[in-house]
């Protein structure tokens, strides 16, 4: 019999048993997108590392800009133009009442420069003179020394999923390789001896094995290594058992869909008994997942999941990902759960919770979530997964939701 | 002087020009995430191929599911095991009255039969015997032939991008390879005499090079193939020249970054006026992207963009992404914007569009959208877009908003 745990419980006891991964390689700063850094990084240098102009004008003293001021209406302030500064150019200028540069964006802005005036609000006066109305000054028009990272200032720490925003971040600091965790690698296994592979004719009896599709798609999403083996495997107990032990010897993480309920066929966990591995849970208190288990064997986790290919998805997001967000050495590994009102009936269940598929859709300036019944395609904003508790599946409930990217 | 157009006119104005990607390449179906079909693609068996169980339990005949129905309290069903079907087992049966066959998850429903009884509602009475109380059947607990897919149904059109749902559908059909279009290649410019490769010493007046680094993540996202010239490459006119051409010679589409504005060293629009490039649009009327322009050569398109990364990163996912839809052969190539509600204050604008970084957070029940103003670290949901017309940016105000994957 099994005590069937809440999906909670199943991913607390997993993850206390999920060893994360601390196998480091270097790659270039460019390649950082979805890795997981694997140590704090700090800013060496201050961006932008001096004073640098927002646009291409004219710098402006501090004692200029008092007297531009104080113009009258007909009155204006007129400079000379003692130097062009353009972007990368190394000199280190210093203004002198009267005095102004042409500076151009991105350029060393000046000692004592009090703010630059855009080219278009001045007026050539001479070959080496400009004029200044009043009331041209509005912004200072640069971007300070430090303004957007200070050195010294803690980048990304350890265990973060770097998204496109950390990597130009931490490009413009100057580093440029990465230490980050090497991606774990997971061994599917198909079982059931009615699969056949796609292409194969299909003999009376069968259907076409579409896990292992939908696996690879969802191991690619998280950027895994994915490792398969025999495919389909026959509901036999050696042949389970082997594939698994190939798993649990190439693979960081064994996910097996089939075979995983009570009934003569399903050998999977007398495969897992047969391994010695300790199972960790054995059954879900939700459907899909009722009749899921996982168990460790060496500190490598395996899955047991349902043949449904849609209960795998479900379980693969709901149950799997925070468990591979800790393999993969994530420090923040909890699905992102928040709360959304449903826009149509879901299938209800009176005593058993529910999940399933959904789409966040726009309904009058709010965000609803449509639950999705029939493998319709997504139409909506995104696809989300809906966690819907007893009594609970009518159109306007509140229910919870995360994304699925 | 430009002549600043509106996101969609400019949007529009490219996709007009962009040729979409013809070149059909053929992997196996479980590598098709994210990519995009190239021909319609049709069924060509029912999903389930037959009647198959939901469960392990005992085939009802149909004449017998009246007699059960009818049965007093303390009556029950006895009926005769003929035979143990497994899935994947080829026998095609057909129930007598007073006749059942033991059933496994998965496997051929026999002729005749009415509903599948779950093995935990009977009672063994023999060796071959089992009786049902009554008020043992609820559902028929049968997967009907075709009730998941019908042969000849529409999986697919051509111009699909795949998620992983739709990949598992194929697979389940049979179907082993998939005819996708090939992954298009973007080649990435970063222009300006201050920028310096992250890892070499900083010096004076220059800062380090992050677009690359923002674009190459962005682009890795996207699924492009991503090819890099000479970086970074100095405020020339010959040097842009060169580059562009070489872009234009190896890759499907050119991304500048840098020299777009009308400074003297903005040479981008030089150097596409030198290699004969026509203008598509030139300036958006909205910050950022002012000074961006898109033109078009031998029918590949060439974008200018700041060298601002926030900039960059915003016009990748506002203006470039469709016309990048539509170079990889995507039929639905439009942003997928929605309204939500601000939930913080915005840099506002009173005569201009500004596009700003957000994150979808929860707020009561409610989605509503933050402003991300110091690229601070995401904590929310998800990255969103903001859009914001002149005068819009307070809490409360009701803006569109894009999801950033």
């Amino acid at each position: 019999m099994r005590e069937r745990i809440s999906l909670e419980s199943a991913i607390e006891k997993c993850c206390e048993q999920q060893r994360p991964c601390r196998n480091i390689e270097t790659i270039p700063v460019e390649h950082g997108y979805k890795r997981v850094i694997a140590k704090d990084l700090k800013a060496f240098c201050d961006v932008p590392p001096f004073n640098s102009s927002r646009m291409d004008g004219y710098a402006l003293c501090r004692s200029d800009l008092d007297i531009l001021k104080n113009l009258s209406d007909s009155d204006s302030l007129s400079l000379q133009v003692v130097a062009h500064i353009s972007a990368g150019n190394s000199a280190k200028l210093r203004l002198l009442p009267g005095q102004t540069v042409r500076i151009m964006t991105g350029a060393i802005v000046p000692e004592e420069t009090a703010a630059i005036i855009k080219q278009e609000d001045i007026t050539r006066t001479g070959e080496e003179r400009i004029c200044i109305g009043r009331g041209k000054y509005h912004h200072s028009n640069i971007l300070f020394k430090g303004s957007l990272i200070k050195a010294g200032q803690e980048l990304v720490s350890a265990g973060e999923l770097l998204n496109y925003n950390q990597v130009e971040r931490i490009a413009s600091t100057g580093i440029p390789e990465l230490p980050v965790y090497i991606q774990p690698a997971v061994y599917i296994i198909n079982t059931g001896s009615e699969l056949t592979l796609p292409g194969k004719p299909l003999a009376e009896g069968k259907i076409y094995n579409s896990n292992r599709s939908l696996l690879t798609a969802k191991l690619q999403k998280e950027h895994c290594k994915i490792l398969i083996g025999q495919c389909p495997i026959e509901d036999n107990l050696e042949d389970i058992y082997r594939e698994i032990n190939r798993g649990l010897e190439t693979a960081d993480m064994v996910i097996i869909s089939g075979g995983a309920a009570d009934g003569d066929y399903d050998l999977v966990p007398s495969a897992l008994k047969k391994i010695k591995a300790d199972f960790i849970y054995n059954g879900l208190r939700m459907q899909p997942g009722a009749k899921s288990s996982a168990a460790v064997k060496d500190g490598k986790l395996v899955f047991s999941l349902p043949g449904n290919p849609g209960a795998n998805g479900i379980l693969f997001e709901a149950l799997i990902m925070p468990i591979l967000n800790k393999l993969k050495g994530m420090k923040n590994i909890t699905n992102n759960w928040f709360e959304v009102v449903l826009a149509g009936n879901t299938i209800k269940s009176t005593n058993l919770r529910r999940m399933c598929r959904g789409e966040l859709l726009e309904r009058c300036g709010s965000l609803v979530a449509r639950p999705i019944i029939n493998n319709e395609p997504i139409k909506g904003i995104t696809s989300v997964i809906l966690d819907v508790e007893p009594g609970q599946g009518n159109e306007d409930d509140i229910v919870r939701a995360m994304l699925v990217r």
